[in-house]
């Protein structure tokens, strides 16, 4: 991706604001003010058919009139007069223009017809847009500020935002201050007719200035162009995204469970776990964790010791630390006696360590500093409670530089307001994160253990697999060119090419052919309905398990007839699939669905006819890496009891890997599979493999 | 309960404080400094045997010099000098004391002497005694402050705190004033040597200052008397709960599996929705819950309109909703069209609402009046973000009057922080809740609308049952003095006093035994291993399912016997219990297990032997209400579908709760009943009724 286009938006020579005014209630005014009071070294011009002077600079009545350097116009004029300035803009040779007026595709079909004129222009010319409908850009360390929001800006920090939304760039650019922390960028969208969240990635994220990006999303244009830009980002600084706009994204029309179950939230987690970006549920954790993981160091493990001069926080803390997937650390006996040589006896030097409410500030720096040292303990938990004895600011001040001196993240919850304003304000300013409440600081703990397994992990590959005949694969499904079910056999056909066993399976079309086929096959066999019209076999009586005879075959294939036909009485039925029955072993679902973001989306879970009511499913992005396949096993019970489970053997794990991996590449390679699902898939004893029972795969052609 | 010897502590005539000082450093100034303060405006008395004056206030040098009125007494001598304070209290005829002081049980069995020294003398002398080791009380409207924190007090409000953690006493009191709202009483409960956190919770919420409770715990001390108690306040006034230590409870050493999933963390949960206590996972969650429950009024349900002037926060609001279980308003076509004549095109008039960033005061004001007017809306968020056009303050100021109009509940969401500050001001002083963030003021309004349907349930009785034969169970009990597993049959006996029924179970000590008992029950039949030292009887091969003629059940039993003599070769085996095959249905587990707090506490949920894996249960207290049954099935997916789901028909709810509610029932009426267990509980199709296919049940006789 050619990023040069974009680095005027980010570190511009010179700047026009195209609509500048003189009236101060003007938004035009505003931007203006905002743009010199930001303390821009490079070339400021103002542009408005009226002419005259604004804070001391001339107004140019053209854009053509604008001397050099520059190579970034904002454009705030009324939306009919917006094609003109990109015209104008466009023959002074400017290449990237914020266009910050709006009433384009946000109002209406109008609205999006004059954007894509917009974007029309901008092609012509080879320019590059950000907007229309935003608030403008702020490179906070440059310093520029090409905003029209209320003063004051943000402060300097080390956090770049990149938003969907423009009322929430005013909002955080105001609450961050409050906060005690600062924005390296800010990057207002608005309705991306060009620049995308995806591509204003990178160039914040390469600025040293910035240590952590966070993304407000109200949606992605190309979920896997995403994906990709992402976890590349993110291996070189972190990333945490608030991803908005549940509610509006239903559930998918769907003919299978994968299908039912796999919303866009789903594919939305399956994609930030792939990328390696920290999902928040809300604003204010997104910017708690992001302040954490600007300032502290990663912990090297997740064994927290808490330090505290009171019993009740200690125990808050414990519980946060259990609740967010941390550890309470076991202290070394050497840590453990040094401890009862420095506090009074009734203290506890079991962690949580309670010094008790008369701590003096020597205990507190002393304390801290034997935790640390301790090679048991990943991280500390400070607790500053207001104190009858010393001031919060004192135990702040004391404990700074054992912090400082440390490798290791130390997370303060300074509990109170008033009486622990110096504290807090001692703490940031030697860049000690410190939140409210204890459950915010062990929340951001587990994201720093969080990001530190991720770069322990390295980049991951997605699974070989072999014995793959993309080929055979290819001509089955050359032979169905029409969109809907494949038939059984063809489903089967493959999931065989791709190295899934199906349980063989024969076509019977009367009851004497299905003894036929059952003697062929061995018993005991299985019955079941062939019909590309009906979806759930079981539930229509179109199934039949352990069949041990001819004559339980011959009666079960009509039975299994009369039950169809009574049923679903339009169902085409093709006959009655005759399959010998497999030895007991588990069973679970693996299906992929076609995400119209992200591509194939690969489930795992508890399979049977209660998939949906169970919700024991887990999703992740295919192709699948080792680290996905597990995970989804991981954190599924059907993928757990693989391990075994009482009287429940181990089964073939492996298998069930090589399986899904095997079912996301299939859908990975042909985009016209829509669906595929293997349910249920029996999971042999360890060794013996894993087949598909049934198999259901829909076809939808891409258009052209 | 004679809680009129409480009422010194919230209402004394007056107080002397015993160990008052001279010297600012300690303590015991600092509480005398509270205490005249605060504008207590009953008695003030200092004691200190080195008298002098302090504060203007003579220093009495013993109790007994101390004048009338006093009727409480706020010890803070060193701990060895309390229990002769005490002597001191009693003979002066002081009936109700705080012990401030620490240094008692929470150091160590010496302490712990000591304190059991206090609570011997306070008997003597009929006194009540809050303490030792915390930090006082404070009546605020009275007003009263005993407490030796550091000021300022709390500021006087609507919420009553009670906390077993004094330092948590100091946090929230400094907390509260930057959130906007005030305390009416605070109640540091220290040791709880004698009152206890139930005591102290009528007294608080009677006072009509008080419109919430808010409770710290670390655990309660006697949980069927907290639950009573809580139920007859929480139908007068909301109480909310924070309990911590979860990172202590472990699960209980169990034979069963609903002793080994009901942890004390279930029955807390059980006991607070059994008294209609609100239980908050934070600090920050409990308080920002009992704001809005103190001054809103309750929704009549849970259609909620969002008011916004930009998209980013509606949508996020609208996804707040959604995850706290309230919805989005269908606007009725009036409002809409009134909405469309008020606001500019480009606005959108369906839920959110959305005036967009140039809305005026008036159109703020007028939309919010035409959504309160909806019959539709049952409660309204309004959200101000800073805005380049109306300041925050000017609109908080023009939607004040819509607020303060409506019955219905509004809440804020002022988002920001410098530019917002005005507004925030405005609403707290007009009683309108404000958040920060859209996610904390949809939590507050699910939790109003959670209170106004417990109230409009009005109050549970347990569910009568009909046919329980108390004698009966007593006589089978009363055959099994020992401690430990009833033989099956007794379990089954138990049940069946109780009008559970059981599948008819005989036992075979022979094959040919077996065979004949089979014929008897008819075929097909079930055989199970019949030894008290077998837990999970499939586990070992214990059970065979499905057997259709007499050579089957005779090979089975052999084979079971085999099965159990190779996997448990110690265990005393009585031979197979033989057993008709009941027909096809759904099958769940229904069990109870004693919590030592809570007494029984009852499980249900997806059974089979997958039961701790799937964890598809949930737990009410014992005896069931129709609620807690109802609740049960709500919330687990056995129980969702038992009403039926794809294939499955509808089975035998009624027959469920009835099976809950006497196994409730027999676990309450006998204590020494430890656990008992239906796992699986065969439920048969509507009107067909539940059947125990399995039973087990434990005893432990209380000693004594």
């Amino acid at each position: 991706m050619d990023n040069d286009s974009l680095s005027p938006f980010f570190t511009p020579q010179g700047v026009a604001v195209i609509g500048a005014s003189r009236e101060p209630v003007k938004l035009g005014y505003q931007l203006a003010r905002n743009l010199v009071q930001s303390g821009y070294t490079g070339a400021v011009h103002f542009v408005n058919p009226r002419g005259g002077t604004l804070l001391g600079r001339p107004i140019y009545t053209s854009v053509e009139a604008v001397p050099d350097p520059v190579d970034l116009a904002v454009v705030l004029v009324p939306p009919p007069a917006v094609p003109a300035a990109l015209h104008e803009c466009g023959r002074r040779g400017i290449k990237a223009v914020i266009v910050a007026t709006g009433g384009f595709r946000e109002t209406g079909p109008e609205g999006a017809a004059l954007e894509e004129q917009l974007l029309v222009i901008a092609h012509e010319y080879g320019m590059r847009l950000v907007g229309p409908n935003c608030v403008g850009l702020i490179n906070n360390h440059l310093p520029l500020d090409t905003t029209f929001l209320p003063p004051p800006g943000p402060p300097k920090g080390d956090v770049a935002f990149i938003s969907h939304s423009g009322a929430i760039c005013a909002v955080v650019i105001d609450w961050v201050r409050g906060q005690g922390f600062g924005l390296s960028h800010l990057v207002s969208l608005g309705n991306q007719a060009d620049v995308s969240e995806t591509e204003a990635l990178g160039p914040v994220a390469a600025d040293p200035k910035t240590r952590v990006v966070t993304l407000y999303l109200e949606g992605i244009s190309d979920g896997r162009r995403f994906v990709e830009e992402a976890a590349r980002v993110v291996r070189e600084k972190p990333v945490v995204a608030l991803k908005v706009g549940r509610f509006e994204s239903g559930r998918r029309a769907a003919a299978s469970h994968t299908g039912a179950l796999a919303g866009a939230e789903e594919a939305f987690d399956a994609a930030f776990r792939r990328s390696g970006v920290l999902r928040a549920a809300t604003m204010e954790e997104m910017f708690h964790w992001a302040q954490a993981l600007a300032w502290c160091p990663l912990p090297k493990g997740r064994n927290v010791a808490v330090l505290t001069n009171a019993g009740g926080p200690g125990v808050t803390t414990a519980d946060a630390l259990e609740l967010n997937g941390l550890r309470l650390a076991s202290l070394s006996a050497e840590t453990q006696a040094a401890l009862k040589a420095l506090l009074p006896p009734a203290a506890s030097v079991h962690n949580p360590v309670d010094m008790l409410a008369g701590a003096t500030l020597e205990q507190h720096a002393e304390s801290l500093r034997l935790l640390l040292a301790d090679a048991n303990v990943d991280a500390v938990i400070v607790i500053i409670p207001p104190s009858p004895v010393s001031s919060a600011g004192a135990v702040a001040r004391a404990i700074i530089p054992v912090i400082q001196a440390s490798d290791k993240p130390v997370l303060a919850a300074v509990m109170g307001d008033r009486l622990v304003q110096e504290a807090i304000e001692h703490l940031r300013a030697a860049r000690v994160v410190e939140y409210r409440f204890p459950e915010r600081a062990a929340s951001a703990l587990s994201v720093l253990a969080q990001r530190a397994e991720w770069l322990a992990a390295g980049e991951q590959k997605p699974i070989t697999l072999e014995g793959v005949d993309t080929a055979s694969a290819r001509s089955i499904l050359a032979h169905h060119p029409q969109d809907g079910f494949l038939p059984a056999n063809a489903a089967a056909g493959l999931l065989e090419a791709y190295g899934v066993r199906a349980a063989p399976m024969e076509l019977a079309r009367s009851a004497e052919e299905a003894v036929h086929l059952a003697q062929k096959a061995g018993y005991p066999v299985v019955l079941k309905i062939a019909s590309a019209d009906i979806t759930h076999k079981s539930d229509v009586g179109g199934v039949l398990l352990d069949l041990r005879d001819a004559k339980a075959v011959a009666q079960g294939y009509d039975a299994i007839m009369r039950n169809a036909a009574t049923a679903e009485p339009k169902a085409r039925i093709d006959g009655v699939h005759v399959q010998r029955m497999l030895p007991p072993g588990q069973e679970v679902i693996v299906g992929v669905v076609r995400d119209a973001q992200f591509g194939p989306l690969v489930m795992f879970g508890s399979g049977g006819v209660e998939v949906e009511g169970l919700k024991d499913v887990a999703f992740a992005l295919a192709p699948l890496t080792e680290r996905d396949a597990q995970g989804m096993l991981e954190r599924t019970w059907a993928g757990r009891k693989l391990g075994g489970y009482r009287n429940l053997p181990p089964a073939d794990r492996q298998a069930t890997l090589q399986a899904l991996a095997r079912l996301a590449q299939l859908a990975w390679d042909f985009p016209e599979i829509a669906e595929v699902e293997i349910n249920p898939l029996r999971v042999l004893a360890e060794g013996q493999g894993a087949y598909a029972v049934d198999v259901r795969a829909r076809l939808v052609h891409p258009a052209g």
